[in-house]
């Protein structure tokens, strides 16, 4: 029957969902992509230094847990969680002044999967999201996908500008999304005042907060801040873990910048029946996450190497840093201005008014170097003047070689657009310059 | 500010998205917690017997994988999924007559995961989807996410009856919901008289086909039955893998039920265009499936293991099925009757009218023996008097030991519903019976 035949071979699309029109691809992942040949320095990604996995630590680790616990790791298990991973993460957290028990804490599939079921249990078709501009990329395409419409808050030196936020809230948005350690994607950092205005501010209009925390503990320079999470117990008076956690903060963890993203691990902290309602949907969407990447996280933490690791860790992330910024200082154009991040795995860079990034990457990948433009970061547009450096996967001459190659299209692209300004009183040379 | 912090306590209810109105946790996942106590004969879950894991495999795969591609098995990977798995699931899907590219399979997180994608790709709040009734429990909670209707077609031992879909499909569904194989939870397989006229209804009424296939390869008598999948692309004239993959169906299958569910790994196939837009959703809501345990799978099956190993399952778990068949007939009151599975990890047991299994779990739950009542895998209602039993999970002894508790509790509920029939017309001891 080929006119049957015929008939299905296009039908495919017009049977998808409205909740697809929205969606895009990842501008970062498909880059990715173009970014992997070997030549190319890129300071695209978002990826963990493989220099510093710990190899031998996760092989002997998988040797202990297959002795004593292969009937265990190989099998199903609870949505929640593998329990002895969330006794960790609860010790973990109280650290942090965090002081939560065991039912508030959900092991996801890597913090994405946090920021979908987020989406998934708050989020009709055009409810509002407050976000900073620019924000993860990640956490607007898992709301995206639920159709959701966004706030934008700017942010400056000292993260997210509270004199906006106030406006915004008058919205009646579902929930504030707000990275406050070394921000994804400008590296800014949001100050303890702002910190505690945020948290007034969403309890008096009654607005839950989602922190998203995956770069707290890589901070190279500088004075630890306390969690968004830990500020709001404290002002609701359940900081002393006697009575139980509750308030009006969703705290996201992930074990993919201090141990492996390649495992997938993050984790939910919330009120138990928050928690409890978002493992009922994890349910629905991959059952549980990995028993064996679960147990193996925990036999590799356990027994304080993850602390001695993640030290490490500071010390090559901050060496490359500073190579990155140094670098920038002496290579870089005048004009063009940067964040100076006090840790975490990105810095932001803004060109003068009128400097197009994508135009600036496409030449850069001709001189084999790659970024990020920054206007995908811009949940309701804006940035294309903008764009991001990863400092924590290239090594230390690698990052100076890249910066130097930047800095040269940079010199070039602004000389020319200086040029195209002269030009543009006399218009017979404009076509070249298509 | 005590006022404020109080009506925080409560507002999270309140802030939930429509959605999470008709979704409820699976009950058997919340019934297995009930069933851990050792001294418990659980027939509840779908749980592979972890006698049969291979251990030693994964633990040398593991060491060889790290020695070869520690940086790349801990490190972030595409969407898409690990390609050198991809490409095995190519060959293996190859030998089932089933002729794709890399490009027509997505490696996700489960094939839980699988579903909840294909759901949020076409559903829109109210479409209605085709399944069997009774159907698989997992389907039904990640549908009911995005605001599934069902329509429900009757199964007998020739698996869902064709009669009945033409008239489903009049209503216009999205998808036909179909687990051909040793279908979970009723044992029965659809038979290839059924599978063609499938084929040929969804054509004709231009209804995509999805087939979900974790047991296929777990027969234990009878002669494999072509997928549905390949007899769709030889009705639509691209089943010699010379034209490109297209047709009206998405087969998903699972690593689960043959090397380790703790790995959660499964794939979905399907046309180009409907993979690439499920990997873009699939980045929204993981980023991607564990790098770690995809290469963990791909260096444990290649070079044909995982065929020898899935030989040896088969010889356990058909011995665990004659077992419970067996001790079923000795055991069982006459009026009892249930499917005899050629496959696959289930049976199903039809009490007499008028029998609800869920009285007879909590009778049965006191002599620890545990099942699941069938009730909930009907998604439209009934089915109140029949059960699902597992038999690869615990051993044939316990397998005996745990039908004989069960035929006793059954026949003293038969007898007692005798009693009650006879007690009836003498309406003075009902009240004994309650």
């Amino acid at each position: 029957m080929p006119a049957l035949a015929t008939a299905l071979e296009t039908p495919w699309r017009d049977r998808f969902a409205q909740r697809t029109q929205g969606m895009t691809s990842s501008a970062i992942r498909e880059l990715l992509k173009l970014t992997e040949r070997p030549e190319v320095i890129s300071f695209a990604g978002g990826l963990p230094a493989p220099e510093v996995f710990p190899v031998q630590e996760v092989e002997q680790a998988v040797r202990r847990m297959l002795e004593q616990h292969a009937a265990v790791a190989l099998q199903y298990g609870t949505t929640e969680g593998y329990l002895p991973l969330r006794e960790m993460l609860v010790r973990h957290m109280a650290r942090y002044g965090i002081k939560v028990g065991v039912d508030n804490v959900l092991v996801t599939t890597g913090s994405q999967q946090g920021l979908d079921l987020i989406g998934r249990l708050f989020l009709n078709p055009g409810d509002h999201v407050v976000v900073e501009a620019p924000t993860f990329l990640g956490a607007l395409q898992a709301w995206t996908a639920y159709q959701a419409q966004y706030l934008t808050i700017p942010v400056d030196d000292d993260g997210m500008q509270m004199d906006h936020l106030e406006e915004a809230l008058r919205h009646g948005p579902k929930f504030i999304y707000v990275l406050p350690n070394f921000q994804n994607p400008a590296g800014v950092t949001l100050s303890l005042e702002r910190r505690r205005r945020l948290v007034e501010l969403a309890s008096r209009y009654g607005v839950p907060i989602v922190e998203d925390d995956p770069y707290g503990q890589l901070r190279y320079e500088g004075e630890h801040l306390p969690p968004i999470v830990r500020l709001d117990a404290e002002f609701h008076g359940c900081a002393n873990g006697e009575r139980s956690f509750r308030g009006g903060v969703l705290y996201l963890g992930t074990l993919s910048k201090t141990l492996a993203p390649g495992l997938r691990l993050g984790w939910v902290v919330a009120p138990e029946e928050v928690v409890a309602r978002l493992a009922m949907m994890k349910q629905g969407t991959d059952l549980h996450t990995s028993t064996f990447c679960q147990m193996l996280a925990h036999e590799v933490a356990r027994g304080g190497f993850l602390d001695r690791h993640v030290k490490q860790i500071r010390a090559v992330y901050g060496e490359r840093r500073d190579a990155m910024l140094g670098a920038m200082s002496r290579c870089f154009p005048t004009e063009v201005r940067w964040t100076r991040p006090q840790g975490g795995l990105f810095l932001w860079v803004t060109l003068p008014p009128g400097c197009d990034a994508s135009g600036v990457l496409e030449e850069a990948l001709r001189e084999n170097v790659a970024f990020v433009p920054g206007a995908p970061f811009f949940a309701t547009g804006g940035g294309r003047e903008t764009l991001r450096l990863n400092f924590s996967y290239c090594p230390p001459d690698r990052i100076e070689e890249g910066i130097a190659r930047l800095g040269r299209v940079l010199a070039r692209r602004l000389g020319r657009r200086h040029g195209s300004v002269r030009i543009d009183l006399e218009p017979v040379g404009r076509g070249s310059l298509q």
